[in-house]
């Protein structure tokens, strides 16, 4: 499969034009600069305004040819209309890429009009995101094309997932979550109708992006069948990708039909498809956003025996049951030499079982000879740390000690955690600080599986 | 099956003794004091201290027989060898109830001293809650034995939801999320080791109290099978109950057996005998609030047929795929006037079919519009209202509009909103004026279908 664009000067751009860059803060075109100042761009930046001199302080020109300099991205938003005419404009300037955020083309029926700018785009060599989308943003090189109201939507910081929405509101969706969860993104595609650039374009330029460790994906339809299955084949073996399919059912398939044109084809068939090249599917915007977190903490399991440690019996009991009625894990049975460690350091009251109940007085000290223990014990591959902060000794300081473990620990590690002000506080502190913080036993469970599954799929295919 | 205890003189006492309350802030029985204090209790409370002549200014006795007042409730911490004599002299001051919160029974093998204080109740009528417990908690009565740091913990507000958990660190988790979560609690009761009043007692108190609409319920065994299922068939046809079982797999059941020595049982017996007498089965804390939440909100479904109106195309998708793949949910299908109607007011753009998707511009007023041909349509039984706050139209005005149609519907309704700061304040608002909502559509929707469940077994077991 040939590479048809290269998505690098959208992604990277070193000189960005907005064309309908307006001095009204009500339009988008407005928006759209103030973000790329905001998020302090430090390309060249070109407003294309025909009427005004400047914009926001930047000289503005009439014509994209006007600006007699190598333009990576335009970033079009003015009336459907007059799209083709910019974009030709676009094409004499030698623009290598455009994202048209402005809507009005086969979401309504205007299919003629839609088809138009993909010749002109294919014609000039101009990878083309949109039309009737948000965007893209790319937290390393700032581009930011999303004409979102800021103070409705945190940013995430810099990190290594990458996020591919079809659908504009869910991305934004999306995007808002990442930031409240406090795990980094790496880049953002809203691509809208998809009439140029699609899903395959995209996946592709991330399978070869180093700054995207996992790839999650929510997808209507899927446009061009047997060079998605192509792409899929050789994507997974090289990093994690977690899919939401939207059109499930025939109810789901009506909405997606009426949505984004989409035909969303046999759920089955694609769900199968998924399965068959390592991805991991999705059901809901929740899993995606849990499936993402454990992906991105990195550290990859040898297998399926998990160790649980908690300082509640019954959130340990809950636990051991997920895990039990998985398809693939199992709850570990430590070693001998783990029991006697822990035994040594550990109170009498404390049985040397797994889940291995801290009881509800545990401090930080009882966790720290815990997570020493099962990190040696090798009948343990992953580790699950419950941590009910509503228990009077556990405090920042096992926080603390969870964090330092989980940066010398070569298993996975993941927290189980639930509560309100005070827990959220020291949730949010664990995940800032790269551990991934679950509420609830089903989800992390889940994500485990997730992982193992992926490490096994990874280890078959390339044993093959 | 006669009741063998009154749990009236625990929730609603007049008068309080702590037996054991230190001066020294670091006891259990000072915490519980100054819990009383901070609360705002308003009965008689009587420190119970052999050496203190004061309390935090209350005046204490040496005994509880030299208080010479009725007592309602004594609550009792101190180390356990002390316990038995304690409770003799309960006995002779005529004191109705007790809440033995101290530790060092039978979960660490001492089952002597534990059959001795149980004898002990029962020869003085003493409705005896613990040993090895939280103990209880109404936000009415203001009574609250908890022994819990209250800065990690939020309180509750008041309402209707009654949670009875065995485990208390499973309870202090559960109280503190119910407090960030916005809904009301009416009594909380963590019962421990169960030496004497077990769960059938407390689930016939709350069967009878007007106060408690809705009962949670976290299980680890039930201690007389035989008065459970007795209770089973009359309890949920006066109200709904959730259940959440721990020990449903082998290493589950282990797991229980070393928490709270309790035999966990054939768990797909008791889930049988759950489902077959109208139980809402959970299988995670996660599942247990939102459960709580959608039946607390207190509308009964005429049927099972849902209308999901939305800002953001791609959720409604994923929405209606939840519902058409749920066992008994239907997408449903608009009455002609209903699409009559919206098509008057909304804009050409937006497709009259369901779910529907107001559009990303989507305002207060296109919410208003079709939340009241909704719910004056005929062939929807029950709403979901998607928000997606990060859509620029999606403001603090949509949010009234949801809030004012709760009150006068007369449909079941709930919000699917996700996202972080701005969605969560926003969030926060709903549910604090009597909205439900969820973060994913598969939570939503899976409550939806346990409020169908239980409105069609109550209509079933009723025409019997």
């Amino acid at each position: 499969m040939v590479q048809r664009v290269d998505l690098t000067p959208m992604m990277k751009p070193k000189s960005v034009a907005i064309i309908g860059a307006s001095r009204n803060p009500d339009k988008v075109g407005n928006v759209i600069l103030q973000n790329y100042v905001n998020a302090g761009y430090e390309g060249k930046i070109y407003p294309v305004n025909l009427k005004a001199e400047e914009v926001l302080g930047f000289k503005a020109y009439k014509k994209i040819t006007d600006v007699g300099a190598e333009i990576d991205l335009a970033v079009i938003a003015i009336p459907a209309p007059a799209v083709p005419l910019a974009l030709e404009q676009c094409g004499k300037a030698k623009v290598r890429s455009a994202v048209v955020v402005s809507g009005g083309f086969a979401e309504i029926g205007e299919t003629k009009l839609q088809d138009k700018i993909t010749e002109i785009a294919k014609k000039h060599h101009i990878a083309m995101v949109g039309p009737n989308c948000l965007g893209v943003m790319d937290t390393r090189s700032k581009v930011d094309t999303l004409f979102l109201p800021t103070k409705k939507i945190s940013k995430p910081k810099v990190g290594f997932v990458s996020f591919v929405s079809q659908s504009g509101a869910v991305g934004s969706t999306v995007l808002d979550v990442i930031a409240g969860e406090g795990f980094g993104l790496s880049k953002f595609i809203s691509y809208g109708n998809a009439a140029y650039v699609d899903e395959v374009d995209i996946l592709e330029y991330l399978m070869n992006d180093d700054e995207t460790k996992v790839i999650v994906l929510y997808l209507e339809g899927i446009k061009r069948g047997k060079e998605f299955v192509e792409l899929a084949r050789k994507i997974t073996k090289v990093k994690p990708v977690v899919v939401l399919k939207a059109g499930r059912t025939s109810a789901g398939t009506a909405a997606a039909h009426s949505h984004t044109a989409s035909l969303a084809g046999n759920y089955a068939v694609h769900e199968a498809m998924f399965r068959q090249f390592g991805f991991t599917v999705a059901n809901d915007l929740s899993e995606l956003f849990y499936y993402a977190k454990i992906f991105a903490s990195e550290t990859k399991p040898q297998g399926n025996r998990i160790a649980v440690i908690t300082n509640g019996g019954g959130a340990g009991v809950i636990t051991a049951d997920e895990i039990a009625s998985s398809r693939y894990l199992k709850v570990a049975d430590f070693e001998t030499d783990t029991k006697k460690a822990l035994r040594k350091v550990l109170p009498a009251l404390v049985n040397m079982s797994n889940p291995l109940d801290l009881a509800g007085d545990a401090d930080a000290n009882r966790y720290r000879y815990a997570l020493d223990a099962v990190g040696r014990d090798k009948n343990t591959d992953m580790v699950v740390v419950i941590i009910l902060y509503q228990t009077p000794g556990a405090d920042p300081s096992v926080t603390n000690e969870v964090v330092q473990k989980k940066i010398t620990l070569n298993k996975p590690l993941l927290v189980i955690s639930t509560g309100a002000e005070y827990t959220k506080k020291q949730v949010r502190l664990l995940e800032e600080r790269g551990v991934p913080v679950y509420e609830s036993p089903i989800a992390a469970i889940d994500s485990l599986e997730a992982l193992f599954e992926y490490a096994e799929y990874k280890k078959r295919s390339q044993s093959q």
